[in-house]
């Protein structure tokens, strides 16, 4: 007999929670309980039909039924709610976790809010609660939520906090060669980022516009991005040893990172081979390509995977790694599921394929 | 000599102020005199300079010292201004234009506010002071601004009323064969019109997002943009004969017009061929494609340049026509800076190849 | 217990071939038989891996040993194949369909091949073989493959004639109107149709480059497209009451119809409405808008729909309907498997939810 | 009095030499000589109008008669040809080149064919004639065409080696730095660059299809393109101290080149820009942005400039650089006209503006 959990959407109007609500409505283990989709007390007014929010999940038997409803503390009780995911602002984040774990409910947040130790978290977010008692405990109880890295933390978590999406992408590229202890640190690690347009979210802006956008290729935050923290401190690297650039490429969806590194000693190309494939042997959402082979964008797009592929120079010491993932799939909503099935024992590419 | 013009653009920050401020840099009659950019007092601020809001228009020779600055009828006044250009809301040229009148300005306006007469206004723009004394008195002055039909009337107007993207697009292709009088009214004539995104103006907004125009085809305003009063009264139409359905297009500019008319007797191509080279045969900026070959996006997108072509059914009586122009050119700044040519007895192609 | 049915998909190498491969492997009636996927012998060589061709297609476990074999009636016979698709060239459907038949093999066919009664094809397609006996015999076989319109017949078809992708969005669109009999046909009917570049193939081509397609609109067929014999038979129109106009979208994918008609009497909204309701009342592919809300190209593409929607001019008699859907899938490969689903009986919305 | 300067453009029909008429039939100082438009032979057949290849050139007073000719060194001669311009495969150019040499002719040859030195070539291109008394002979006399750093050599050559695109955004952003002194060239230097679809040419391919650029970003020639061994020699540098790794972007034009450095000592924002400022103050189509602005694509595409800007890391140490240019003008076509109006010693900018 199947599990019945109940999941709740916080925050469904955005791309991630968009993703989520479709992933979730036809995931197979969640088939006899229906979400539940929520948004702010104070934007919801009553309840909305989810299709007006997301006219591309329109179907022909039944989602014009579906509503997101005003989120409150009594209603998550009253539909006996297991699971809350959090597609919100940081500050959000921050501020609803703390009730939420002490009502007994599980998170899974996708915000940046608790991904990153106290320290990186005040040089990068600067939560007016850092260093409180309760922003300390939860802390604690945070657990990063990439199951490629952390598999058995995520089984039992109370709260999982989703990585970002470029992080995604970066960490799952380079950390089996960083295990390895074959990188030479001293010369220093390049990610050259490149991000559709999604993962600039939903709110219209000037860089949102179609003619900003389209046709055009800019760089941003450079030396200055959010997401570096979230890197440095699950790479176990240091500033210096680092630097990430991020693009805004003229498409919809989809990441690309070129990175660049180089070996202490040169290595053969099985070698690097091999050492990925290790890694990731029971990772069925990483994809591996061979030597010399690389992803492309289109590749993962609309699908959970992150791809990996790679060239090795002739001096057998110069290495450059590409990783694609679709960012609002294995960048947010789809790694938020695939971390929903190591909670639940599930099989981890349920609902995914 | 050269007649020393001064020109001043009011509402330099969107994209037709943008596409003008460029056009008088460059024309040959204005070498001497830098036109003056301006906008409202309140967002103004201090001088900025031009290539903050539009860093397309950097060059390294100067630009950088081009300043917008904050509108007053006494910096017009400084400055001896001749003619202004109002790249403004309708509301706001609705305001203006009466006091630039008064002053001795020339006027030559990109909004919708004197195009209509004042029939048509109350039924599409409802302007506050429609039918007002100093409104009628206006109204009466106001030249609809497309030298192909009022070439004379433009050479000496106060006001000129620059023509909307849509409605130049269409009646430069329908004109001509309502003129002959061989279109068969009663089967009606349907305009089916596309635009890109710069026709939504540069105010972010939903329609205007990336993620909401790109891979996307919409249409809006069916049976009600306030376009079609404009085409109507410019082609002697009424509602029933003629149906408008603007699309927007996932490019940044350009407009297609698929335009579809009967005969009431059966045509030989060549008659139409030569009902088309008759009209336009002192219009420097229509361009005819041979019959049976037809314009696309690309050739007009950065001209200033109304291309038309048509295929003739079989019958001799169905026909199908298709106009291409630059909205933001042909669309608005570039027909205003060929009236500004008219007005002043230029070559009227000058700047604009 | 499952009926074990064997398919095979000849023309995998093309948009549509890629997407019955995509379509049939994750069918939940077929999991327990893989598809055969097949190409021409000349070109096919050995074996090559489906992904090699479709890397999209690629998963973690199993896809890379999935193969593309060279065609032979033998190997069909062998593999015991029960259901033939052809994603081939006209001619080549052509050739291959009454040997297919011949050999008791059921036949669904995306070309053009068979779709069309003699007379249409004569003046259309012109194939070399039309009006022999076998020619004759096939044709009256062939049952043109629109569930919404010939389920019953599909049923026990042998052959089966996979719509035009143009068709498919601008019969549903039209006909339950036509049926109800309230159309003005002396007035004429236009669609003007828009297509993502998948619609015209994989080769590559001037036409399909990516600097001609992009930012950029055509007209390409005018009075002379070969869908429209298609459009004209199904809907039972003469030449003279339709004109039909393809556009190149600079999309990917989906085809957007702007249909213009008039009704000989005024008409309600609701009228209409509920036309449309009643019609397809029993068809779970076709989505139905509510009066004044259009359907985009965006909120179709990826499924199987088609979405229809529409708007009436105040006078009651003229009408604008829109229709989007999927070229590649309701147009082509999804209309495909959704006919499968129909002749085994199965939900007709099986493996395309 | 004007210099009377006859040009001609050999392989005028794709997209540089398309850029090259363009530029040359609104130069100023060619006002009075129509260049002289050439293909093969072979494909030429009899004179093609301009237009019937590039319709963006139609203009309405005359570009309608510009005809594209079969090449014949007689009728170079007879129309009394001054500089050739080669818009040509690298093969037909190393061909041709040493016979326009011995005609007197100045060249100036956009392909790859005598940019490198011929250890280089030996690497890169492979030709078969490397080597031989005459290649010696012509290489010897070939100038890199990059006025920026070759401005006095260029006055007076008989033949230019107009540079790559890639190469020309790289070398530009660079060599200052390069020439300070300061670099750190153990630590290595990456570019990672990224093109719009026109760099790869105008014949149809499985790459420039747009179902495989749109909405995609791959990577190519990783460790193997052959702008590498032009950057290196450009630029002093041995293999192991660089990486070029060019990716295609889903737009139609413009490059974008990040790229990443070290500095031996910690640097000041200032003396960068200083730096910067002092190697290009005599270079017009170069601008500078200020530290902590970066360029776009959309600021350079469709102009001559090469823009640079940079970010420096807080250690003083690292350093992102970032330069756009349009690849077929700075990249190409521009760089070519520049490039004539050295020899001319016209202004260095003049047609380009």
């Amino acid at each position: 007999m199947k599990k019945k959990v109940q999941t709740a959407v916080m925050g469904v109007s955005g791309y991630a929670g968009m993703e989520l609500a479709r992933l979730l409505l036809r995931h197979p283990q969640l088939e006899s309980v229906t979400p539940l989709f929520l948004r702010r007390a104070e934007t919801a007014g009553h309840a909305t039909p989810l299709t007006e929010l997301h006219p591309h999940l329109l179907d022909n038997n039944g989602s014009r039924s579906l509503h997101v409803e005003a989120f409150s503390w009594d209603l998550l009780k009253d539909r006996g709610v297991d699971v809350l995911f959090l597609a919100t602002p940081h500050e959000q984040s921050r501020e609803m976790v703390p009730e939420a774990i002490e009502r007994g409910l599980r998170v899974i947040d996708l915000s940046g809010a608790w991904r990153l130790s106290e320290a990186q978290n005040r040089a990068v977010y600067k939560f007016e609660d850092e260093g409180s008692a309760t922003a300390v405990s939860v802390q604690a109880k945070s657990v990063y939520g990439m199951p490629e890295l952390y598999r058995e933390e995520i089984k039992d978590a109370e709260l999982v906090a989703n990585p970002g999406c470029y992080p995604t992408s970066v960490i799952l590229a380079i950390k089996p060669l960083l295990a390895s202890g074959w990188v030479d640190l001293d010369r220093g690690i390049v990610s050259d980022s490149k991000s559709g347009v999604s993962g600039a979210g939903k709110a219209p802006s000037a860089k949102t516009h179609f003619m900003y956008a389209a046709d055009n290729l800019s760089a941003y935050g450079v030396f200055g991005h959010r997401h570096t923290g979230e890197m440095l401190e699950q790479l176990g690297l240091q500033s210096r040893q680092f630097i990430f650039t991020p693009h805004l490429l003229p498409i919809p969806r989809g990441i690309f990172s070129t990175i660049y590194l180089s070996f202490k000693e040169p290595k053969q190309v099985t070698e690097i081979e091999t050492c990925y494939r290790k890694f990731y042997e029971n990772s069925p959402m990483v994809r591996l390509f061979p030597a010399g082979q690389l992803p492309q964008i289109q590749y993962s797009v609309r699908t959970n995977y992150c791809d990996i592929g790679f060239h090795l120079a002739a001096d057998g010491r110069r290495c450059v790694i590409v990783s694609c993932l679709d960012n609002l799939l294995k960048g947010a909503a789809g790694q938020a599921v695939q971390n929903l099935n190591v909670m639940y024992r599930w099989s981890e590419s349920e609902g995914l394929a």
